[in-house]
């Protein structure tokens, strides 16, 4: 193990009819008023919206609400939260929804409480020193973002798709109540999995030092997502593993898997993040076809841990053939693996490059990326 | 899964020299005057006191120290401590050895806070409502302690080994430099690999239900301990070892392993506690006798589990095979697997027997175990 902070301090109340208590968790921290924050009308219209108002309403909390933040989600949203926030002068954030709904909480409880403009923290201009408590209903199992400090968020008049990371963000307390996870579309499933599988194999490959219990964790982790999937795809209603696989996401990405790792990168993370800022192609999707190309193009960095993969995973015999079958599983799942199936043509590949490059600076990742490298990838998933 | 809740603040600091950075964390938290606490004065001959304090002056913190604490330790001990802590009005403790003093460390800081008798928290007759904050840094791994809300402690004069659970007691920041525990004896190395073991499979044998992601998480913990173990009993300055080691310890008590498990129970710890109270053996000592004897005379109750156990832990096929395998594998790195070992005679059983009958209810416990049963088991451990 090489030297390591871990430091998680997120309450997870994890389990059926959780939200009803959500009213208690929050009036728990003193807080009198809140801002709910959602996507569609789709938890409206499910009842989950007033269950979790009469809960509030119980525990005496005012709340006013921000709904309408989609997927890729954007930083004018986000503006418009954090105008919100400071005008009604509310003292926490609640989200309601998925990754995207909770990582542009996680903006605006930091934009809350800065005089500036919070794009400022995206782009390591500024320092995130405080932020408003966010508390959150997870409906979608994938980002990790319920246990961890991190969001992303999509200038969309840069093109930019960028992350802050920061304690100040971690939430209070996270409802993750596998029931409320069964509404996601297939399609969502899918691309869920393939998220949870990137953050798994991003440490895994990368690390220049790995620890074996580490990298056991994370075959475990892996090996849940798969399992789950292909049990959830068949029968959505399978609580059993529809909750083995929302702690398997959790557990991805809340820095358990990292602990005590040198020199782990993001490299997939990075190019998926420029072609969803470009094309706003949901994020698992992009993340199943950036995945392949890298691993063909990376393996031989690190050929043992990519033998070790294939073994462990998938019980088989050498680096390509894992990298084969990991491929041939999002094909099977129904996840593209190809930008063709974005309709994104090679003439397009300079541009996203272009971006990606601009990116690696966040990354940590200038030194080991550069357009002409990034092109080779993305040529390897036409 | 099924339902819980998950929380555990702790912050780790994980690595090499850390404990020279002792004063900074714990000015974080804008404290003036710590207690030390520690057991023997190996500490100072190491010079590990001298950096602690080195670092607590540089800081501008105040400090006083109690030595003496033992092992199985004693309640006088944490009377003596709360005492000392009252009247020079500390504002924080900080434990410098192993679980023992750390388990001390945070009876003290509840007892500090309290106007009754601090045992009345380990019969269950008043809760914790408040406790001085926690720091520690952790020289032998085992317990779980600097990543867990538990502390266990010895009323000598009632023979009673009880615990207290509190959110309270979790340290604030925990200190692992697998360097500092390079100084442990070999016998004390291998009864904490028992120990890890033991925090392992309590859960992972006595659960109602058990998920498989869980399930993996404590076969991974179990190999880590088993596979560091003997590496670092040939190589005792193997740091990678020695760094996984630590870490097994930690993640088999800090709660990731309980996540979703329904009805878990310890009953090889009750056991054990009433064996230590009585004749003050090691409590991983007392762990490797229990172990094989309850798991003979449970094992029919869950054998696909055991049978589960031996298959991923030894490559074994059936119930029997992993228990005899365990059993060995105890007296292959020495310890001790029979009662005779302690001198402990058939005559003396009905005393155990009779102080466990004492402890059920404090391990929820009274409706599976009684005097009959635990004669039992005590019987297959002769």
């Amino acid at each position: 193990m090489r030297d390591f902070t871990y430091y998680n301090p997120t309450r997870i109340e994890f389990g059926k009819d959780k939200e009803k208590q959500i009213g208690n968790y929050i009036s728990e921290y003193k807080i009198k008023k809140v801002l709910i924050t959602y996507g569609s009308d789709r938890i409206k219209k499910s009842g989950l919206f007033d269950k979790v108002t009469a809960s509030l309403t119980a525990q005496g909390i005012e709340y006013l609400e921000l709904g309408g933040i989609q997927s890729n989600p954007l930083l004018s949203k986000v503006h418009e939260g954090i105008q919100l926030a400071k005008k009604e002068k509310v003292d926490a954030l609640l989200a309601v929804g998925g990754g995207s709904v909770l990582d542009s909480t996680k903006g605006i409880a930091a934009g809350a409480c800065y005089d500036g403009d919070v794009w400022d923290f995206y782009t390591f201009t500024a320092t995130i020193e405080k932020a408003l408590p966010v508390f959150d209903i997870i409906t979608l199992a994938a980002t990790g973002s319920e246990m961890n400090s991190f969001a992303v968020l999509t200038n969309e008049k840069t093109k930019q798709k960028y992350y802050i990371a920061s304690p100040f963000v971690f939430p209070k307390v996270s409802v993750i109540n596998p029931e409320l996870q069964k509404s996601v579309s297939k399609e969502y499933l899918v691309y869920s999995a393939v998220d949870v599988i990137a953050h798994s194999i991003e440490g895994y490959f990368t690390a220049t030092y790995q620890s074996e219990i580490v990298c056991s964790y994370i075959e475990t982790n892996i090996k849940a997502a798969i399992r789950t999937a292909e049990i959830l795809l068949k029968d959505p209603d399978n609580y059993d593993a529809r909750g083995e696989f929302a702690w398997a996401a959790t557990q991805a990405l809340n820095g358990s898997t990292y602990t005590g790792v040198e020199g782990a990168t993001s490299p997939n993370h990075m190019i998926e993040h420029d072609i969803s800022a470009l094309y706003n192609v949901p994020h698992g999707a992009g993340l199943s076809v950036v995945i392949p190309a890298w691993m063909k193009w990376y393996y031989k960095q690190n050929e043992e841990q990519f033998k070790r993969f294939a073994e462990e995973v998938f019980g088989l015999n050498s680096a390509v053939e894992g990298i084969e079958a990991l491929e041939n599983w999002f094909k099977k799942i129904g996840s593209p693996t190809r930008l063709s199936e974005f309709d994104i043509k090679e003439s397009e590949l300079e541009k996203i490059a272009q971006n990606v490059e601009g990116n690696t600076k966040y990354f940590g990742l200038s030194e080991k990326y550069n357009k002409a490298k990034v092109l080779e990838i993305l040529k390897l998933a036409l």
